[in-house]
C-alpha cells in the first residue's frame, strides 16, 4: 500500500477487515445491479422442477447456507439442506438429483471439494448454480449457471462483505422462486440504507464493549432459526480473528448439554431479533443467566432481553429473512475490535489464506 | 442405591457413566430384537415412496442424525437431512411433507419442539416414525410408527448406549430400506462382539492419556463424513461432563478459518478411520500439526496418522457405516476418565438434568 506521495504506508493491522466491514451497504446494492439474472436463474429452477436445494460451501459459505434453509423454506417452500458434500465426493453416494437445485457457494469459486460435487451434481442431472466473487472460476466454470456476488475484491481474510452478501443472493434467489422477487429486492434496498445508518453508529460504540472480553478464552454463540446463521458466523469470526473458541448453538442445543460447561469466565452471545423464534432464545437466556455466565446481545431485540449484561442492538429489519443482514454487523464490528484489543491483525489471521485450498 | 444390606451406597462419582459405557454392547444385542419391527417400518417407508428423511432431535440424537445423513444416503440412496425444527415449529412453515419419512430422536420421547415437529409433520402426510426409549411417551403417541430404542434404562444424564443404539437404529433402518438389512444385523451382531472386547481393554488405556488434559480449556474435535456424529459426540460428551469447551468441526471447515485459533494450548482430536474420507483427515491434521497443537487420534486408523502425540485406536469396523459404533467409545472414556481428573461427577453435570424440556 502507498500513499499520494509513494512512500510505502505502514498498514495499520485489521484495516482492511473494517474497511471491508464499511462496505457492506455498497455491496448489497452491486449485488441489485445483478437482480434480473436472479429472476432468470429462479424462473429456470421452478421450469426445472426443483423443489429441493442442496446447498454446499465451507466457513462463511456454509454459514450463509444456514439462512437458505430459511430463505427457502419460507418463501418457495422448498427443503433446502447444507448438503453433505462427502457423501458425494468421497463415498461417490449415487443420489437421484433431478429435481435438486445445487448452490455452490465459494467466494473464490476455487474450494476444491465444492468444485467436485457440483461437478458430479451437474453430471447427475441437477440444476447447478455457482453463486461467486469470480464469475471465471472453476466453480463457475463447472456450474451450469452463475450468481455473481458482486461484493467486489475482498482483501481481508476474514469474510464480511461476502458473506452479507451470499444472504442477499440466497434470499433474493428464494424470493425469485416464489414469485416475490421485486418485494424482497425492495427490501434488500431498505437493508442496505439502515446498515449504511448502523455502521457508522455502532462503530464507536464496540471497543469499550470488546475490552472487557480481552483475555476471554472461550464463548457460546447462541440462535435460532433465521438468525442461527449469525450465531454460526459471528462464531467463525471471533474463532479467526479473535482467536477466541466460540461455538455456535442453536438456543435449544445449548440446553441439551453444553450450558454445563458455562461459568462466570465463559460469557455467552445471543442472537435475539424480533422473530418468531425468539422465545427459544429467551429460554436460553435464562439458562445461560443461572449458571452465573455473563450475557452479551445483539439482534433487534437485544435490549429486551432480562439479564443483559452487554447489548449491541440492531433496527428491526424489514423482514425475518432481512434481519440476519444487520444482526451480523455488531458481531463483525465486535471481532475487529476484540482482535484490535488483543494485537491480532484481523486482516491476517495466522495460518490462513485468503483462497483455502483444503481437501 | 443400597447395598445387599440395605445400608445407602456412597455413590461413586460418574459410575453410573462407565456403567452404561460397559452396557453398550448388550444394548446393541436388544435392539436387534426388534429386527423385525425395523423392517416392518422400512418396508412401510418404502410402499409410502418415502425418498427424504427428515432427522429432528437435539443434543446426542441429533448427532446421531447426522450419522444417519451416511446410512440412508449410502444404503437406500435417500436424501437424509437434519431438518430444521425451527422452520416448522416457529415459522409454521408450510412445506410439502409427502414423500418424506419423518424420523423423531429423543431418549425420553418428551423434547416439546421435537413432538411438536413430528405432530405437525404427520399432519401434513409425513410418514411419522418416534425412535425413543419410552414407546409410551409423548412422541412415540405423536408419531404413526415407533421404534424402540431398547438401550434399557439411561440414568446417567450424558447418553451413551442410548447414543450408540439410535446409530444403530438408523443403520439398521437404512439398511432395510435398501434391502440389506439382514447383512447390516449381522454387522451389528460383529461389532457388539468388537465393542465387549474393545471397552474392558481400552477402560484402563485412558485414564494415563486423559491425565495431561486435566487443566485444558479448549479443543476441537474434527471428523468427516460418517464419523462426522462422532467428532460430534465426543465435543458434546467434554463439554457436558467434564466442561472443556469442545467444538466439533468437518475436517475441511478446520482449515476454512478456526485452524487460526490453535495454539499449542489448544489440542486437536482427529476421528481417523480407514473410510473413504480418511484423506480429509489426513489435510486437517497437518495443519494442525503446523500450528503446534497437539494432535489426539481415535479410529481405526489413529495410529496411521503423522505426528500424533496420544492415539487411541479402535479395531477395523465391518463397514463404514458400523465403524462410528466403535470409534465413539474412547471419547465416552475419555470422557468419563478427565471428568474424575478435574473432580467433576460425570453422572450429574451442572445444570443439566436427564430429560430436557427447553424450548
Amino acid at each position: 500500500m502507498r500513499t499520494d506521495d509513494g512512500i510505502a504506508a505502514i498498514p495499520v493491522p485489521g484495516a482492511q477487515f473494517l474497511v471491508e466491514i464499511r462496505e457492506q451497504p455498497s455491496a448489497v446494492l452491486r449485488l441489485l445491479e445483478h437482480e434480473h439474472e436472479f429472476a432468470r436463474v429462479a424462473a429456470a429452477a421452478v421450469a426445472r422442477g426443483a423443489s429441493t436445494v442442496r446447498m454446499v460451501g465451507h466457513g462463511s459459505s456454509d454459514n450463509a447456507s444456514s439462512f437458505g434453509v430459511y430463505a427457502f423454506g419460507l418463501l418457495p417452500h422448498w427443503t433446502a439442506l447444507r448438503d453433505s458434500i462427502a457423501l458425494t465426493v468421497y463415498y461417490g453416494a449415487d443420489l437421484d438429483l433431478r429435481g435438486s437445485l445445487v448452490l455452490g457457494l465459494s467466494q473464490s469459486g476455487r474450494t476444491p471439494d465444492v468444485v467436485e460435487y457440483v461437478d458430479r451434481a451437474r453430471r447427475g442431472g441437477a440444476f447447478t448454480v455457482a453463486i461467486t466473487n469470480d464469475p471465471s472460476s472453476d466453480l463457475a466454470t463447472a456450474a451450469e449457471a452463475v450468481l455473481p456476488l458482486g461484493a467486489g475484491p475482498e482483501r481481508a481474510v476474514a469474510a464480511t462483505k461476502t458473506y452479507v452478501n451470499q444472504l442477499a443472493a440466497l434470499g433474493l434467489l428464494a424470493a425469485y422462486a416464489a414469485g416475490e422477487g421485486p418485494r424482497f429486492a425492495d427490501g434488500l434496498r431498505a437493508t442496505a440504507d439502515q446498515l449504511a445508518a448502523l455502521i457508522p453508529a455502532l462503530e464507536p460504540r464496540v471497543p469499550p464493549i470488546a475490552a472487557p472480553f480481552a483475555y476471554v478464552g472461550r464463548m457460546f454463540v447462541v440462535g435460532r432459526g433465521a438468525e442461527l446463521a449469525t450465531a454460526r458466523e459471528i462464531a467463525l469470526k471471533l474463532l479467526e480473528t479473535c482467536r477466541v473458541a466460540a461455538e455456535p448453538l442453536t438456543a435449544t442445543g445449548l440446553a441439551h448439554g453444553p450450558v454445563a460447561a458455562l461459568d462466570a469466565m465463559f460469557p455467552v452471545w445471543v442472537i435475539a431479533s424480533h422473530d418468531p423464534a425468539l422465545p427459544a432464545v429467551v429460554d436460553a437466556a435464562e439458562r445461560t443467566l443461572a449458571t452465573g455466565a455473563v450475557l452479551l446481545a445483539s439482534g433487534s431485540a437485544a435490549e429486551t432481553l432480562p439479564g443483559v449484561e452487554y447489548a449491541l442492538p440492531v433496527p428491526r429489519a424489514r423482514s425475518a429473512l432481512h434481519a440476519p443482514l444487520l444482526s451480523i454487523v455488531p458481531g463483525q464490528l465486535f471481532a475487529a475490535a476484540l482482535a484490535r484489543a488483543r494485537g491480532l491483525d484481523a486482516d491476517h489471521p495466522r495460518g490462513l489464506t485468503k483462497v483455502t485450498l483444503a481437501r
